[in-house]
């Protein structure tokens, strides 16, 4: 007999003989009767056991039973008289592979997420980062489907790098050598022969990849050595990001768009009864939003008509609302939230707040950036049209200071087959935040990176 | 007009007009007309476009095409009357997008692949490292699929870690300070407050996963900071992890064989013409040994037998088999190869040769770790079932040396609900090797990193 789970189960007709391994979640110990509701982790809810005194170990055993044992149930599986389950498992063999001790934390009270991320070993066993960990896989699972369906490639970029995707942005340093120096003579008789780096970004060699594939994305860890201690940084995060030759931005703004919508459209269909769990117990509305990307066309507007719609909104800012200046997240929160009421794309910024590789507009003044902004959330994408032109990209790097030396392999794609290109990045974590209201970056990955924290 | 990928119109009946954007494979300029290959990376195949004297740009621009020149085309998807290809595009529209440079180095000629890495920047354009990248994309869904379907949870387990998987094996280190040094009192003013490293292996913490989970997987970066120079070695590489809760060593042999069987089918069917490019150019065998692995049962066999068939073999071998030694690469291929002729999975391991984690058997001098062989590559899988019991865990920790501190989370697993479980880990540019033949691995990952290179 091949073991069931539990997530099957829940869904089967009655009858038949089953076998369940799994974890006590609540054991609830009547006279004659015992209540044990066993997980498996496959869904949020467990299945119910009940077991009876003709069991040879009902009384030394079974009665025993705690929360976090680890058991292997046979039984038959049989109508539930209980309402919000149609089935459960009449018990004939309840085995304890393993038990707990008296010191076990996750006890049946509620517990705060502050203390969970303490025991993130132990965690993933609770509802809500259970929960979590499947909406997770399936969006990650539902970003392949949409990208696949494309035809686009996934393409694996490198995370220990010697290049610096922004020319800004503090960096991990990796080294081999005790006493290591970032000075690149001394890096010399490092593992690489020179000052290596944890990536902050792919999009560099994801270019390389759309100029031979045409499109192309990655999906995996970028770090950022930001002493950032909020609840929307990680030091290290997973991070998507598309690139497509012959895209310009109009091609972008489609192509995030309708990457949203679909991962949205996947999450309800697949996860529906942990959707349902995040709505009742963390973020009432989870599944409006969702529902409410999948169903309203994006809105988009430039840059400047952005800041003329805050400068005329009479709103109090904290911070000042200039043309030249980057938008705070509370602008863009009204701009989403309340002015247009649904995502929303902010198009073709000031060239001065943007990195070099961002397209020039024929107004000199702008570049063909796109932001993608959520209700709740925030910026949730960013990106845009690379420049492909070598004149103008060579004038951009020496603008912001960047030795062209280093970009020597970036300029060569300009030099041999150059076309417009465009791409974004979307920070997954953010996207799992976003997906299941989850307020705190720390709880939506299994063990989280942050100053002073390598934990596990 | 939405244009085509090349792939697709190759599978399409002839009729309609279409558009095509790509880069120029080869360009044939004979009297009256010009013979354009393009591709768009799509496929190993381009599509041949006809270009004739009644374009408008013909003489100018048309005629001047080269290889690497990026190129709009507009024209009609006919019948080919060449042989290999069913059809092709009479041209009304050639804009070439972006030109070459006279020192653009592919050119038409067969280039070696130790040049190709010195230019990674342009590789993936060639017909064998695209036939890679696509290769290496269709085996990542294929192994997405697999666990997908088996009910396995994708867990993202950290790159930066504070603790070593193997309690061995050389890590690199990641740091903030300038000056850096490993010491425990240096450290605690490093971004993370502790020495950090970047992780050999997500599998401890899979086992949190898999604790909680019941079937969890990890796909993401690994990292060994050894000085190896050879054709098997990557300072950073892929790796897959699925970690089983209530598993055997039995249930992981079947795991692993299941797995391959289905990633081999899936490359089979999704890649075929690739496939067939790497059968017919880098590995003659490279389509028949998928088939032998999908079709042929595995044998197994245990270490102590392994090494009474070596010695009873009467080879003159480079490395003495002796009982408690590994197995060497030689030996491994003899098994494979010649004694069984197909994979073939090893079991049951002197204690002394493998980690602390490993389930001893009641024999106490072999644990029960698996190693997978298969002809042409050697070991492809390793893995185990894990130690579960606290009693006998510890004792192995201080057998090696290891501090129970260090561990406290992973005893703790072996205190609270502690179950049966087990797993492998598979390294993706190995599978990927082994799937197309190629020779070196440097060539099966877009951005190798090695001793003294991290290039691009």
């Amino acid at each position: 007999m091949k073991r069931a789970r539990v997530a099957d189960l829940l869904r089967r007709e009655p009858g038949g003989v089953v076998e369940i391994d799994g974890w006590v979640k609540t054991a609830r110990h009547a006279k004659e009767m015992s209540f044990i509701e066993v997980s498996d982790g496959s869904s949020v809810a467990g299945i119910q056991v009940i077991a009876e005194p003709d069991l040879a170990n009902f009384e030394d055993e079974v009665r025993a039973l705690r929360t976090g044992a680890a058991l292997r149930v046979e039984g038959e599986l049989i109508e539930s008289p209980g309402k919000g389950q149609r089935v459960e498992v009449a018990a004939r063999r309840v085995e304890q592979v393993g038990g707990v001790g008296d010191d076990y934390p996750l006890q049946k009270k509620r517990h705060t997420f502050e203390f969970l991320r303490e025991i993130a070993h132990l965690r993933m066993r609770t509802n809500s980062l259970g929960a979590v960990m499947r909406v997770r896989n399936a969006a990650s699972q539902a970003i392949h489907r949409f990208f696949q369906g494309e035809g686009f490639v996934e393409l694996h970029t490198p995370v220990i790098t010697a290049s610096d995707a922004e020319g800004a942005g503090e960096m991990f340093r990796v080294t081999t050598l005790e006493g290591a120096s970032a000075d690149p003579d001394a890096a010399a008789a490092d593992f690489f022969g020179r000052p290596a780096y944890l990536t902050v970004s792919g999009q560099l060699e994801a270019e390389i990849g759309a100029a031979a594939l045409s499109r192309v994305y990655t999906f995996g860890p970028t770090f950022r050595a930001e002493n950032s201690n909020t609840s929307r940084h990680l030091a290290e995060f997973w991070m998507i990001e598309p690139e497509v030759a012959f895209l310009d931005l109009d091609g972008n703004v489609a192509l995030a768009e309708a990457f949203l919508k679909s991962v949205c459209g996947d999450l309800l269909e697949h996860c529906r009864d942990d959707m349902e769990f995040f709505a009742l117990r963390v973020e009432k509305s989870a599944i409006d939003t969702l529902e409410h990307v999948i169903r309203e066309p994006f809105e988009r507007m430039t840059y400047t008509e952005a800041v003329k719609i805050l400068e005329a909104s009479g709103r109090d800012f904290e911070f000042p609302v200039q043309w030249g200046a980057d938008l705070q997240s509370e602008h863009e929160r009204f701009l989403t939230e309340e002015h247009v009421g649904r995502p929303l794309v902010v198009t073709d910024y000031p060239r001065g707040i943007k990195p070099f590789y961002m397209y020039l507009n024929d107004d000199e003044r702008t570049v063909r950036a796109m932001d993608v902004l959520v209700p709740r959330v925030g910026e949730i994408i960013g990106g845009s049209q690379r420049e492909h032109r070598l004149p103008i990209l060579e004038t951009r790097l020496q603008e912001q200071g960047l030795p062209e030396s280093e970009y020597w392999w970036y300029l060569d794609l300009r030099r041999h087959g150059s076309v417009p290109h465009a791409g974004f990045g979307l920070g997954f974590e953010r996207l799992v935040q976003f997906a299941t209201g989850m307020a705190n970056i720390r709880d939506v990955i299994p063990f989280p990176r942050t100053p002073g924290n390598a934990e596990f």
